[in-house]
């Protein structure tokens, strides 16, 4: 959903409304930071301000459906994506990261200790935001995603580096650092809006199902590149010691991949790119593709078993279709 | 309201339903750690085990009031301490301190990473607690005082080695770092057993007072010691670089401490000593205590404008000379 023009569809089918809300989302977000001191509502604000896909707020706003959608759900949106720019400050502070959305990272412009605070104030005002709606369910739904991430977080440097993660332990991680999110922002849209609990739970599914894919197709991207497209070089996630799905699937095809020690022996950029070159060699790329593509027709044929407005359905399939073109 | 007596005085006040809530609070702490992980239920749950003076959800349950604590209450009394130590977890992290409580530290048993994410655990189960009340004015107080927390923590590390710090500066960093969450415990009491918000104000108001007042008496048993009592070295803070009352009352008296350099001049512990014997000199210290009793006194004063139960007005007074007694 990076490019213009697979955002440009999703607009189109979502209408004014939608446009609106991102707007008004926007805007919110703008005001979330302030008030809590100039130099941390620099931080957080410039964060946030740097932007990102949006795409756990369009979500929302499209579980959501309203042609004009009010404040509780504009504050869901809001929430969402303040969660998610939380846990990114503070994985820069774990990575040291120097940039991040090609700015320069709080961590790296203020220090550790301003990026922790930042981050801590961006989950304060996530919940804030939730809380003003008065939405007890819809809370519940943020903060389990929010414990989600936390341990998924913690479950990915853990496997940092290891011979033996297995394809079921990387979608668990993918569950709880990504897809919990999204599952929580399509099922906080059906919810702020009054929606029946099982119709927030087939949205939510939706939801878990896109965010599993687009995580998987992140990690495939990362392998394949092209550089001048994913704006990092290839093989960042081999350098991080970060296992993935591709590399997982090489290992099973290529005896001299399963035997590589990724800290002694991708060490440095013209070593992971030959990593990449060997694990796209085996075709694990493409069976990880597929494996994402079976998640998004999945998420599209959950959406068959609730009602929904004409224009929300076609929405959502532009949302899924356009995970899929971003890396097609 | 470290002490065996002074918590047993508070106790006796409050009866069987205030041991009753506190025991149950306990139950709900080590509960929330767990199914997130191994890993993180590790580290979150043995930091909560390890304890603490627990005053954030004594003052809950005794402005609760009720003989036989329910379950939104306790979820309220486990969700004020859950948000307290994430913050020490995360102070921990950005101290690179070896031991809390008199335990090793998640930072130091298991890094920086682990702790950073088990403090996100820790906040984002705070907020789960309190969801499950459904009691969205009191989501929304823990939410202030979450946002508070960061604000005072950042402003505390921004002043550090400051020569010009302020008493209103100061206070106002109590009032972010410690107020808040006082202030908010007390107001969750009232929210979560329905009284009205004029109450909760009052109590909140209470609550505020009690943190400052708690706050400033712990910084000048930072300069007074004995460090048998307290635990820790004396100056500690001067070490870190931390300006507290007693340093800046003492400024005003003494030209030589005002143009005392803390980083260059307080670097090793006979150092602080020294330091810590001339603010005592200068009589600051019981400047200071006076202002902390002067907070006590009015937050005592507040209670006569609000309708409360004769028991739980006794054992409100019984935490502030509580407050008081430990640093007699």
């Amino acid at each position: 959903m990076s490019s213009a023009a697979e955002l440009d569809t999703v607009l189109a089918a979502g209408g004014p409304g939608l446009a609106a809300g991102l707007r008004r989302t926007e805007e919110r977000l703008a005001g979330a930071a302030a008030n809590h001191g100039e130099v941390l509502a620099g931080h957080a604000g410039g964060t946030l301000a740097a932007g990102g896909k949006r795409l756990r707020p369009l979500l929302l706003l499209v579980c959501a459906g309203q042609e004009d959608p009010g404040d509780d759900v504009v504050a869901g949106a809001a929430a969402v994506e303040l969660l998610h720019t939380a846990t990114l400050v503070h994985d820069d502070v774990l990575d040291g990261a120097p940039l991040r959305r090609g700015r320069t990272t709080v961590f790296a412009a203020a220090g550790r200790d301003a990026a922790v605070a930042a981050g801590d104030l961006m989950f304060a005002r996530a919940f804030a935001e939730l809380a003003a709606t008065g939405c007890a369910p819809a809370i519940a739904a943020l903060s389990e995603a929010s414990s989600a991430l936390a341990a998924g977080e913690l479950a990915q440097r853990a496997d940092a580096w290891s011979p033996s993660v297995t394809v079921a332990r990387y979608l668990e991680r993918c569950r709880l650092k990504t897809g919990s999110l999204f599952a929580a922002a399509s099922r906080l849209g059906a919810l702020l809006v009054g929606r029946r609990a099982d119709v927030a739970s087939v949205l939510g599914d939706f939801g878990l199902r896109i965010g599993l894919a687009f995580q998987i197709l992140d990690d495939v991207l990362d392998v394949s590149g092209p550089a001048d497209r994913t704006g990092k070089r290839r093989g960042t996630d081999l350098l991080d010691g970060t296992v993935t799905l591709p590399l997982i699937l090489a290992r099973e095809r290529d005896a001299e991949l399963a035997s590589l020690d990724l800290r002694a022996d991708v060490r440095d950029a013209a070593q992971a790119e030959a990593a990449c070159e060997r694990v796209a060699a085996t075709g694990a790329l493409d069976e990880a593709r597929a494996t994402a593509l079976g998640h998004v027709e999945s998420a599209k044929a959950a959406l068959a078993g609730v009602e929904l407005a004409a224009a929300q359905r076609r929405t959502l399939a532009a949302i899924a279709d356009g995970v899929v073109a971003r890396y097609a």
